[in-house]
Parts: structure tokens; C-alpha cells; sequence
């Protein structure tokens, strides 16, 4: 096993100066060639990956639908050419009291990365999914370690992959899938010498021990792991007061969908009590009541959410407010809240915990003792605003991104997407892995200092986006 | 003293929210009011800067112009609010099959940053040098370790910071200075639980250690450390044989400029053997014996730098090839240059290996066997195009900065400068500690999903460059 790991690495290595010297144009083809690929694969896959996920038929077909979109946002990103931050600072022969000499800068990609699938998303996070296209769309070699979740899914995307490689002229090394289960086959990769660079969406323990690796490897490598977040969900006084009842049938969807099987996932509401609140729970219980169970993306997934709702239920601060076939619902005081801090860990599932604070000062503190989280949300009425501003800028140190009367799950793939934010929600909070700027993972600058024109990168004489002493030219 | 950095690294806490508020022409104004009052110290700061370092007038002068120079680049930056990279995706409410929420990103700072004075720049990379500057530029407090070769430069410029500061009616807190001998105080700072990213320029040894502390935090952090290159330089043939009596005389300028204590510093000099390797030694070993010995930055990089020199001198595979009061220089060949890691580890000062090598073959093995680099130069004429046009894609993957018939010594401070690497140059290659992306390592996206107008941050109104949908508007 190790040994394959090993001569796919090499193999991924081999290609990696043949693709990066290709022209942006050939990378953008490739990764729409992917998606038509994927999409050939009709029937099979979608039939493929509902057996081996039991997620049903039509969140799959769109989250395929998600998965090309994707791959075709980073080819237009590819052909923008903005990723590469061109810029060029002209020499001053004559400055005093010395000269100025050219600088030009762009950036490169950093070499094969590794991408672990996660379970959650079979094709939008997975062989095919947002790790691998930024990855691609870089100029960076990919190897791919499958999640054992969906092994039959996993290599009909790799099949699709390979063929929109070969039908592209591009070596066969610039993509390969491993397998296996146990730590060894992570382990192999992650501390391969080729590989440069992890994507990683899975457990904050799983997760925290393969960033262990990345970072103490003789040549630390940077390591993007999406790990874990409660994404917390604030329901401010006007908006409980007036829209309660529809807040919990909401909530209840959200929590829900896909059987709460999401990293945004609103695992914990805060609201201040009162009549408000007590309709929203009214609201809540009656929808989760409604929720058919779902099965689970694997057993052990299954097995541990019945483990950490078990303990909730047995938490002697914790009073379920519904619990059901569907998901579990418990509330808590924020000083019971904030004396436990297991009680602000995810529940992989459909589990939420509602803290009922007794004022806006106990709700803002209880935001200030949280780690870090992919989103924040907001419910509120123009009345609200003015706490909504006072929670705004400690919002923004907790999360990647803050929503106002929505539901975080649902990741818009988009130029201003943030999917990330500080730890334990990501591993380093000042990327994402959806949206326009998943590419930035992936790239590192260079400068040249007085190259001859004849040996400047192409992109130069490209017309491409560039800087000029800083100004947009 | 541990007491002292928390209360300071509180204070550190307390300011952030309230600085990060201002507009950026306040951040902008206080950066220059910043060179202001570093100017205002005059004569005294270079009396004591230079009774400290044992560096010339005229260099620190020059430094001083440097440290100045920085801070107004990094004004003007500010001001641009390019940093902050501006988009917005809006709604598209009646998209198909769901509508599209309204998507707008901004860059926030991380936090307090710590930063690490250097030795060897005791104004440019030190109390109000390149990672003070970056860090309040991306509107983050700053604490600085001050370096023990200069304590009371460091104490006269922290006293400019804090009239800037006092002067522009920004919160005490937002600057501070600690001091302390010993491992202790750079331990309190960086596993400060408020201090949220580090900026360290210094020995690998010590760069290690903190980034071993950042990384392993409860919360870990980024730590941009910026720890030891030995700056290769190729003589490639045509350059050679028509320069190479210029070739050395050049080289022996860059490497006994400052008594060699320069990160950039020219260590390793690649060349193919042949006569016009002979003159540039010839003339190297002429133009050394010249230089005059320059009193070392402190008594312990003097003992390391001499324990270095023995230690080559007493090397079975190395030949003296100019050894004097100014500077060492040893010649090896590529066959035993390759088969010792040590002789390719920085030796702080005027210190170099030439490595002979038989073939442009050998040249290239060479370089492919190297650590990550901050810079990689090539002396070459025309006819040396082709075989730079084949180095150059090895080279871009090892170093930060790729110069064309120049010296590494001197880091113009410009947009499209790259003070930056693979590790061990660094340990974050994705970064620059100097010119226009130096702000890039203290920031985060954050993302606001469907935020009303009313608490929108002010800057998406403000008319900065903003990306409309992926497109400049």
C-alpha cells in the first residue's frame, strides 16, 4: 500500500512542471472536461452513489449539479487570470540615491496535493469535488484519498477524471485515486515528499492527526482542514416576538435536511426567553415531529450521533424539548451553557441545543465563549439592529461567514463565498474551500528581479489583470 | 513577567475592536505619523543604533530610510483598500431551481499579532520595521519582543509608536513593547491565548521552537517565520567566460556587505568549471583580501559565525579558496557538496562555498537536491538563455525571489517584492514579510450572506475596488 502511495506521488510529481507550463486555456478545458465526463456517467452514478450514501435521488442529482458548477467556476476563474495576482513594478534606472530594478510578481502553484473525500458530500466534496477542482484549477497535481464511505462512487468520478485527462493530452500522473482503510494510506500520503499541500473535510480527530503530520514532515506542508462547528444561530427579540412560530418550522428543516448530516448545520440556537422562544420551541417540536427519520451516511456515523445524543440525554443541565425518529432537541441555561464546554461540541446529525439566555448581555457572552465556526446567523427585525450591530464584530471573529434571516445550510458556490473560518472550524482561518478564493490555497508568489523579457513567464505578455506600482493597469 | 505580557496582550485585546472600527484613513494617518515621529528622533536614534549594532552612519541611515519608506507604502496600501478584497455577488432572487442569496466578502485582521525583532535590521525588520507595519496596516494591535542586541533602539522607536499612537487618539494599547532576555517572554507572547498570529524573523533553531508553541496552542496560529537560506547564485558559462573577472569582484561586495549578516546573503555560488570559474576566483579572492573585517551585530553571531568557519576549514572535502579577516570562502565539489547536508546550512555572515560542478547536468542535480530559498540568482548572457529557460521552472519551486544578473543583498520595498520561500527560507512559502502582499498574512475573509444595508461594513460603500460577480467593477 505504501509503496503504490509512493509511485502515485512520484507519478503526480512527474507531471506537475508539464502541466503548470500549460497554457491557462488547457487548465480550463480540463476541469470542464471533467464535468462533462462526470455527467456522461448518467444513470450509473447517480444509482452508484445512492446506494452506497442513502442520501436520496434528488439532493444527489444536485449536488452533481453543484459538483460540474463548481469545476465550471474555477475554469472561469482559471481564465480571468486574477489567481495569478500579476503584478509589475518597472525599474527606475535613474532613482536616487539607487536605481530601481524591474520586479515582477505572479503566483505558482505550490506541487501535488493531497485531497481526502468526505462522506458527507460523495460528489461536491469528494473525488471530483471542491478541493480537487481549486487544486487543479492552481496548475497542482491531485491524489486523491477515497473515503471508504463510497468506494463504487469514488471511482467512477476517478474513471471520469482519467478519461478528461488522457482526451486533454495531459500526463496520466496529473490525477490518481488511492485506497484503504485504517490510518496508513493517510498517513503514506500526507507524508509523501511530493505532496505540498492537504485538503481535508472530515472529524476534528481524524483531522487534528493528519495536521499533526503535515506540520512536523521534515518540509511542513500547509494542511486545510474543515474540522468542526456548531454554526451558531441567534434569534434576536423582535424577530422571536413576531415571527417565532415560523423561526421554528425553519429551524426544524434546516435541522434536518439531509439528516443533519451538513458542517453548517444550526446545532445551536441562542435566544433570549420569553413568549417569543417558548413559540419558536412549540413551533420547533411540532415540525421534528413531523421528520421522518433518515438513515445515515455510515454506521459509525449513525453510532456515534446515538452516543452524543445519549450523553445529552443524560446531562443533568440538558431538558430535551423534542426528541424524535427525526433528530433531538434539547435546551440548557447559558450558565449551564458556558460551564461545559463539551456542550458547545458538534453532534454529527440532526442534534441542536438551545440556550436560553436571560438578557442580551448573557447572550453576548455566551457568543464570546465559543470557538471558532463556519457561519453565524442572524434572525431579526429592523428593531434588532442595534444589537445586531453591538454582536457584529464579535460574530466576525467567530465565523467565516454571517448570514442574516437565512439558514446556513446551503453553501452558495460563488466569488464571495467564505467556507471556513477560525479554529476548530478550519485549520487555517484565513482560507475557504468553497467559492472563488478556494484557489488561494494552493499558490504561492514568486518574484522576478530584472529577468530578460525572453525568459519572463507568458502570462506577462497575456494581457492579463496586473498591477502596475500597485494601480489596477 | 509573564504577568506583564498578559496584562499587555489584554490591553493588545481590548484595542483591536475599537482600531479596526477606524476608517482607513486612520489607519493610513497613523502609519505615517508613525515615520513622523521615527524622523523626529534625529540624530540620537542613529547614535544609539549605532552604538548598539556596531553598523555604519550610513547604513542606518539608509535603513532608516527604508523603515520610513515602508510605513508610507504601507499608507498608501491601506488607503487603495485593495487588501481588504472587495466583492459582491448579488442576489438573484429569481434563479433557478433557488434563488441566490446576496454574497459580499471583506478581509478582517486575525488579532494581536507578537513580532520578533530581528538582529540585523534593528529599524527595518524590528520594533517599526516590514511586521508592525503589515500588521497595524491590516488593522491588528502589535506586541513586540524587542531583540536583546538593542535594547535602547528598540525603546526610543517603541516611544515614536506610542506618540503616533497618543497623537492620532488611538487607544494605548494598540502598540506595545516587551523585553527580556531568555526563551520566557517569547513562550508568555506566543501562547498568549489573545495573540492571534506571529511574525519572526531569526535563527532556525528559535524559529522552530515558536513555531512549534504557535502550532500546538489550544488554539493554534499562524507563525511566519522567516529562518535561514543560503541564497544560491549561478554563474552559467557564456556569463561566465565573458565576466568573470566582473563576476567576482561583484560577488565578494555582496557577500561581505553589512559583514555578510544579511538573510539574503549569498552563500552558495554554483558554477561549471572551465577557466572563466578560475578568474572569478582569482578575482573573488583579489577583492576579499581587500575587505576590511567589520565588527559582528553581537558577540554570539561572531562566536557562531567563527565556529562555522572552523568547522568548514576543518571539512575533509573542502578547499580554502580566499580565507581572511573579511569573509571565508571554500570551493567543493558537486559530488561531496551533495553528499553532506551540512554544507548547504546558512552560516550567518561573510561566509560562502563555490561548488564546482563538471557538467550543466551536475548544475542542475545540484539545484534540485536544495532546501527552499528566499532568493535563487542567475548570472547569464544570451547564449545562456536555454539553459536558464531550463532552470528556471527547478528554481521557481525553490525560492521566493528569482533575480537576473544582480546581487540578493538589497530587498526593494515594492509591490511586486517576494521576501519569502519554501521551507527552511520560511515556514508559511504562501507569504511575503516585505512589499505590497506583507498585509495578506494578517487577514481573513469574512462573508455576509443577505445582511441588511444598514449594517453593512461601511467600506462596501465607499467606492474601493470591488469584484462584481468575479469581474473589477
Amino acid at each position: 500500500m505504501s509503496a503504490d502511495i509512493a509511485a502515485t506521488c512520484a507519478a503526480a510529481e512527474a507531471a506537475f512542471d508539464i502541466y503548470r507550463a500549460q497554457p491557462l486555456e488547457a487548465r480550463a478545458v480540463l476541469l470542464e472536461r471533467i464535468a462533462t465526463e462526470i455527467m456522461a456517467l448518467g444513470e450509473e452514478l447517480i444509482a452508484t452513489v445512492m446506494a452506497e450514501s442513502h442520501l436520496p435521488r434528488a439532493r444527489l442529482e444536485g449536488e452533481r449539479g453543484r459538483t460540474c458548477g463548481q469545476l465550471g467556476l474555477l475554469a472561469s476563474i482559471v481564465r480571468a487570470g486574477r489567481f495569478l495576482d500579476l503584478r509589475h513594478d518597472p525599474a527606475q534606472p535613474s532613482r536616487q540615491p539607487a536605481p530601481r530594478p524591474d520586479l515582477r510578481l505572479r503566483n505558482i502553484p505550490l506541487g501535488p496535493v493531497a485531497v481526502f473525500g468526505a462522506s458527507n458530500f460523495p460528489l461536491a466534496f469528494s473525488v471530483a469535488g471542491g478541493d480537487t477542482a481549486s487544486a487543479l484549477a492552481a496548475g497542482c497535481p491531485v491524489v486523491v484519498k477515497a473515503h471508504p464511505a463510497h468506494p463504487q462512487t469514488s471511482r467512477l468520478v476517478a474513471g471520469a477524471i482519467a478519461r478528461a485527462v488522457s482526451a486533454t493530452g495531459l500526463p496520466a500522473g496529473l490525477f490518481a485515486l488511492v485506497e484503504g482503510e485504517g490510518t496508513e494510506p493517510g498517513t503514506a500520503l500526507v507524508t509523501n515528499p511530493h505532496i505540498k499541500a492537504v485538503g481535508f473535510t472530515g472529524s476534528r480527530a481524524g483531522g487534528l492527526a493528519l495536521a499533526a503530520l503535515a506540520r512536523t514532515r521534515p518540509e511542513p506542508i500547509p494542511f486545510y482542514g474543515e474540522l468542526s462547528a456548531v454554526n451558531p444561530v441567534l434569534l434576536l427579540p423582535h424577530a422571536l416576538s413576531t415571527r417565532g412560530t415560523a423561526l421554528g418550522a425553519g429551524f426544524a428543516a434546516s435541522l434536518t435536511l439531509g439528516a443533519g448530516q451538513f458542517c453548517t448545520n444550526p446545532g445551536l440556537v441562542l435566544a433570549i426567553e420569553g413568549e417569543g422562544m417558548e413559540r419558536f420551541i412549540a413551533s420547533a417540536r411540532a415540525a421534528l415531529a413531523g421528520t421522518a427519520a433518515q438513515p445515515m451516511l455510515t454506521p459509525g456515523i449513525a453510532a456515534a450521533y446515538e452516543r452524543g445524543v445519549a450523553a445529552r440525554g443524560a446531562h443533568k443541565s440538558l431538558a430535551p424539548l423534542a426528541n424524535f425518529a427525526g433528530g433531538a432537541l434539547f435546551g440548557v441555561s447559558a450558565a449551564d451553557f458556558s460551564s461545559d464546554p463539551h456542550l458547545s461540541e458538534e453532534i454529527f446529525g440532526p442534534a441542536a441545543l438551545l440556550v436560553r439566555c436571560a438578557s442580551a448581555a448573557e447572550l453576548c457572552a455566551v457568543i464570546e465563549g465559543l470557538d471558532g465556526q463556519l457561519t453565524a446567523t442572524l434572525h431579526m427585525d429592523e428593531p434588532d439592529h442595534p444589537l445586531a450591530r453591538m454582536l457584529l464584530p464579535s460574530l466576525e471573529r467567530k465565523a467565516g461567514r454571517i448570514l442574516a434571516n437565512g439558514w446556513p445550510t446551503g453553501v452558495e458556490v460563488a466569488h464571495a463565498m467564505v467556507h471556513g473560518g477560525p479554529f476548530p472550524a478550519t485549520t487555517e482561518s484565513r482560507t475557504t474551500s468553497v467559492g472563488g478564493k478556494a484557489i488561494e490555497r494552493f499558490l504561492r508568489p514568486v518574484c522576478y528581479q530584472d529577468l530578460p523579457a525572453a525568459l519572463l513567464p507568458e502570462e506577462f505578455s497575456q494581457n492579463l489583470p496586473c498591477l502596475i506600482d500597485g494601480k489596477a493597469a
